[in-house]
């Protein structure tokens, strides 16, 4: 919905025309460009953060449990009708709305340190710096908001299934095989 | 030097002080702040140019050379002294200047790539997509830029192994050992 560096040269006639709405029914909800920003920052969050409770709560490999979380990180910020892209522009809004979207944030990579940490624990991981490896993760998929485009070669979905693998991998203990290790990517992107 | 949301407020004065040169010492060398961004990028991306072109062209293992470009990259965000974090500023810049930015920034990212594709065809490396796979690992590394702090806990060296071993792990078709996999991040960061 919203480019990483285009919110800014936004007016709320063009968000009320990209949403199909009168801007006086888009005023009707939000107050201006900020509110709409931090919904949209907010819900994403909301979604990732349900994603890895989920996965931590959950049973099974951690790997296909961190895949799942990955895929609908990457999925929800790609996603053009929840306009989830924003969510890296926080620097745009006012304080007291980027403070609660910090705390937001910070609690989603807690969860996900803490699903990658319960991985090293059990074995499954490999040892190193959980704290790395989640920005890591989290520059990786973040960063797609600034390279992808909606009619590109590829869907959010398949982008999303392909960062999250190629991330997942860097973790693992240990290959089932190396047919394993190829079966889950099995097509050029 | 110049963090990833800081440069656009920033005045020449201040810029002088942070080098530690009268302002018009500096204005004899650049005609202001587009020129300074755009030569800390320029040169922030030929020593990257350098690192990929070095290790496309040595010998050895592909872990072993992709590792020491990502390191580079790393190293060269976020050094201080080079200010190349601005690197991922490029938005900053005027149309001519930027253009000249994003082709070089094209062709590192086209030899990233090619140093990974002749992984995948030596049969180090896992199959998969290579542009995606490379994409991913920027997004990673130019990341660094917005949480990276030069007083934190690790230094700029520290990071950037540190992210080079996992992105590279992501990669490789077999580890030599458990012990090998484990012995590459023996440390917490």
């Amino acid at each position: 919905m919203f480019r990483s560096h285009g919110f800014a040269g936004t007016g709320m006639r063009d968000i009320a025309d990209a949403a199909d709405l009168s801007p006086a029914n888009l005023y009707h909800y939000f107050r201006g460009k900020d509110e709409i920003l931090f919904y949209c920052q907010d819900r994403a969050l909301d979604r990732m953060l349900d994603a890895v409770t989920g996965a931590r709560a959950a049973s099974g490999p951690a790997a296909a449990r961190l895949q799942r979380v990955l895929a609908a990180h990457v999925l929800t910020m790609l996603d053009a009708v929840e306009g989830a892209s924003a969510h890296v522009q926080i620097d745009s809004l006012p304080p007291s709305l980027r403070d609660r979207i910090v705390r937001k944030r910070d609690r989603y990579e807690r969860g996900l340190r803490q699903l990658i940490e319960a991985g090293i624990a059990s074995g499954e991981f490999t040892a190193g710096d959980p704290a790395l490896v989640t920005r890591a993760m989290l520059g990786a998929m973040n960063w797609t908001a600034t390279w992808f485009r909606p009619d590109g070669r590829h869907d959010a979905a398949t982008v999303g299934d392909g960062i999250a693998g190629f991330l997942v991998r860097g973790l693992e203990r240990q290959r089932v095989s190396a047919q394993g290790a190829a079966g889950r990517s099995p097509r050029t992107y």
